[in-house]
């Protein structure tokens, strides 16, 4: 079952390690060391084999990924051994990143798009092609009338002053729609979370997943917060400051994407305790730090007759090591969910996300049951499932 | 449903949090924050009220519980204020408070010791009594044949040579046997734990539970090392460093009890990860910090392409405040169990403890589920059930 | 030499600390524990005695003295016992903190607050009286051309839309001045700062210091950044988070004040190291702290042959009961100064400030050196030294 | 002023680093950083320079020098771009590298040590040759009283059952001073510290200095401990644990080493504080960790009125990154001691060690100031002068 993943935002960290991951763990020279799908627990599961992975992607920028490979060995983020053996891999995974294709309107850039994705599964023979959006994170989108309606925003779209109708991620998301391509947003930016991107998900019978990967201080707020939760502690203040490098921290330090990523950030809080606790999560940028980070959070509670405690954690984490086996283990589970039938919004990833689709839940330990629920079905169950958009 | 509550070290910090906080609850002077059993998940199963429960105990020191209460306002660890309002409800329950009865054999002394247990329940008219350990930590027990079966440690504790066959948790879980009292022991020391004692509870039908209070450090292993495995990283090593003083501190300072308490420490990671990853947990005796805890733990781990990261953390809190109203949710649920029929080992009480009875999950998340399963079928199912003992 | 304290902010969490110590010291009720001037090294100096302390104050607010410290004990700030044996003593403390006098325009505002210091001197007979300012932190000033002179001041001082000429800090240096009493500044306001109130306190011959308690965060940053600097270690980032509440707290969620402190802040980084690493000190409102602060520091270095490494801590204080001392200590060398013939910027006292006057170092130990010399001087030297103001 | 170096452990991460970070500053690969006599303030004194220095050393195993570099680069310490650039001057290096010679007694494997030692010096034609101990840390001494004089030493050290009578470190400070060479420990072990070495070293005018090079956790505290002092905070508890791999880790876990390394790291305290706070320092090994070192030190203390406090800090160091660049500072300086005349105990060398010999200051900045004078002693100053062992 070849699979496509094609990567918006192909030629930044976290696509570069990913389709060097999946291309040294083929080769033998790694383990899946951080892929969830390579659990015993959901190995049962009719996913795509990680050597099935065929890659391509869009970007902006045109820095070959054998370079990207090596600057990120430099930096600790690659180790130096595979990027040396898998050059030639590299090199050939090089020929399907391209540019943004030049459009005079929104309606012709998806075009183009979709021609891309489509000539891509030619070319491959590939069963599908899922599309999984890595790009930097886009700031929150101001609401038009036409994010309603699949129509209205197809006419929309045709107008020349229309060419910021729809941002970057949601732009790929209508593109990937009309190729009939399974779509998965691992940022934050808005991608298929738009009623008329929806509408145009369940007419092409394509399930979509969202958003925003969860990889470090989340991931530790999703096991601590349920803890404090079961075990009845109230907690009062919860205070989170991460200071990080890259590409993704110097965006991040714009206003924009800042807000859109620290709320994010914050909802699993809310979700898991029922309340909001005092304190604030700040995302600083650290030039020095590249693609590395360091989360502190701060969390104080009150125990029985008021008794007042604390606990901190430091977190120093490689965000690309972290998203990219998350980005092959979200393509191939969302290959399968196509393969089953599925369309419309994948609720049942939420132990991916920082801001999962739908209503689903926000402790760790209840999205791993979903999870593994939704891996079972896709092996014994029958056919399609329909979720509605948040 | 009038419950007794009978503390073994009924004088010590554990157990004056717990009486002084279910007066001041009862008294409206303080919420049930950190108890378990008050969370709406579990407020359908048919428990003993909060303001049902009578408290005595044995001790083998004689302050009176009002100066320790005081003694612990002092330090913080209780509000000075209901310590003050409630002074008459704690001299109240000081008359329950009884010195370990002189003897010549553990046989007689398990007698007068029920014997207590016997006439607290008939002078307080009380549905029935639960026992629980909260004495200072002993160390492990050596191994003696008489141990295996009832009837051999019977003959065995007339001898008057006997008297160190059985450490203070398994003569209390004896007593509380022989007088048809359930038995929770919420330290890592013997308490039910042997065949013989199995056997007793058996044949008077009675349920235990055990063992370790789970209250800080082991607690938030218990959600980040199914994190980990949830997610597919490797621990390379985790170390834990635990500074404590007040009277459990000065105790574990010793060898004996220092190892037995590390050994339960321990259980969570190789239960959940699967493998031990390297470092040790230590326990160290600060005794300036009183009834406070610090802890600190460091986490490496490996990721993506052997990519290595890590993440410590660092735990401020006080162990009496965290364990008290466990202690108190612990002796409602086995009342509750022993209500419905239950006997033998309670392990769907895992979620209570470090190194809970027979094969029960380690993860806090999977402990939950069983717990409120397990409140669930008090409230519905019919009647008894046996397990067997580790 | 009996020596009147005048705090600006005489209600405030600082100043009734250091009221309640000096009252509890003299009473043998607690140690002067933080108290630099009680070392040994510097006990020889000629200060007046911490019982020969009087204190008195302007503050906005009207909270009598003894509710403010029985607020103070019950968040821990103050121990309980102190405060309810000194009750008597507060009241009378409590007599001598008035309002700030309403007036039509600064130049009278300033008249009566000289004449409230007259008074209290005369009627308590006091050798002098030191003013201290520990109001809190306002917003950097907005340059004015009447700064720049004294008579052009003065002039400016009479005109009715004159009011928000001067910040309250420099307003009380003036008033302080004209009553010819030195002039400490705690904050990071304006205080004596201007040229104008430089050019009166030369001529009426008094001492003034500043600028900016230095009580956590920074004095840890005032022994680590010359550590690596001593090392030839290259410190890459310092990264800041303060979180605090309180009164202080809440006045530094307000943009200017942050700002201003954020400023002060940033001093020693640059002055120890002769560069400036990459990094923010954030400084974040957690109301529920009270008047504890948390703050943690990250520090990235570098070591031979370009080895990455790092330092992160985290300080637990409470400002009023580290600022508090260092008040007192102000005080009693500022007094023994002007009593000494000192007078203008004491740039010696370097050691307690974030951000000292003149080009005194920020290394502490260096700092230290240089008010060891200092004391020596008032002990040994003969006469008058002026130094020019920043 | 060529210089050499003879490294005892000449094979070990710390020499190998100094010896290829030696090689690539005068390579023009790489910065001094980390090497304090490279500082501004230091750069005065007549020092043989970096690129002047020759190194040779003693090991026990056989390990080739690009080899061990090899393996150091693959775990970050050292970085690979030097490496492999100056892997020819690594091997011309290792021809002087040499196995410790066979003997029948103490007193020639001494003899054929300093033969090696004059061998080196002779063949390179250098000014003098420094002995730094950089090998692993011994067990403390058993006394024996043949270390009081030096004619009962050498009388002892032809016994053929004497060969355990001087430890390693101390049989190379023996062969050392009878070669007329300079020694540095850099460990905790005994090295120079008899009586009779003293004499000897007394008797053929040269310095020595030592114990322990001053590299992470006791860095920190010696900064740490004297701002507490500085400002009469009192310190009430220091715990600290150090978890570390490599062969230093290794050999630290065994109980005799550890014993010796917790006694060296535990001087700093008492000796800056003027009292012991309560709390261990604790060194465990964690194999994982490799040449990098985490270090927790959890501090409280009391301010005014008895409010306790607290500040942690983490420390992720390299310690051969740390210690290399000391090791070539600490050669340096003994050899400008030498070439000025100075013989004896150095104990104006305080500043890198943990455990100073002499009645040295502890803290950092006093160290640093006592360094300075002796830098520029040797610059302006005269002749010999001698200190006395401790």
């Amino acid at each position: 079952m070849t699979t496509g993943v094609w990567l918006v935002g192909g030629r930044g960290s976290v696509a570069v390690t990913a389709v060097l991951g999946a291309l040294a763990v083929r080769a033998g020279l790694a383990e899946p060391t951080g892929c969830v799908t390579e659990l015993p627990r959901l190995a049962g599961a009719p996913l795509p084999a990680l050597g099935e992975l065929v890659f391509g992607g869009h970007d902006v920028t045109s820095v070959p990924l054998v370079k990207k490979a090596q600057a990120l060995a430099d930096t600790g983020v690659l180790p130096a051994g595979p990027v040396r053996a898998l050059e030639e891999e590299l090199a050939a995974a090089e020929r399907e990143v391209r540019p943004l294709p030049p459009a005079r309107d929104q309606a012709e850039a998806a075009a183009l798009m979709a021609a891309d994705l489509a000539s891509f599964q030619e070319r491959h023979r590939l069963r599908r092609v899922v599309v999984v959006n890595v790009a930097t994170t886009e700031p929150a989108l101001a609401p038009h009338p036409a994010h309603a309606r699949l129509d209205a925003l197809e006419e929309a779209m045709r107008e020349p002053g229309g060419r910021a109708l729809l941002p970057p991620s949601s732009l790929a998301a209508y593109a990937a729609f009309r190729a009939g391509c399974p779509f998965v947003d691992f940022t934050p930016s808005t991608g298929a979370r738009l009623p008329a991107l929806h509408q145009l998900a369940a007419r092409r019978r394509v399930p979509y997943g969202g958003h925003d990967g969860k990889t470090g201080e989340t991931l530790v707020k999703s096991v601590l917060a349920p803890m404090f939760a079961m075990r009845n502690l109230r907690v009062r203040t919860w205070s989170g400051t991460n200071l990080l490098g890259g590409g993704d921290g110097a965006n991040l330090s714009r206003p924009g994407p800042n807000a859109a990523k620290a709320a994010s950030k914050s909802k699993v809080l809310g979700e898991t305790l029922g309340y909001l606790p005092q304190g604030e999560t700040r995302i600083d940028y650290l030039e020095d730090a590249g693609d590395f980070k360091t989360a502190w959070d701060l969390v104080t509670f009150e125990g029985f007759l008021g008794r007042r405690m604390r606990v901190d954690f430091t977190w120093h984490g490689c965000d690309s090591a972290l998203a990219a086996p998350l980005v092959l283990d979200l393509a191939r589970l969302t290959a399968a969910a196509h393969e089953h039938g599925r369309r419309g919004a994948l609720t049942e990833l939420a132990f991916f996300f920082k801001d999962p689709l739908g209503s689903a839940p926000h402790g760790l330990a209840d999205q791993w049951r979903l999870l593994c629920d939704f891996a079972d079905g896709l092996r014994t169950g029958p056919g399609p499932v329909t979720s509605g958009p948040r």
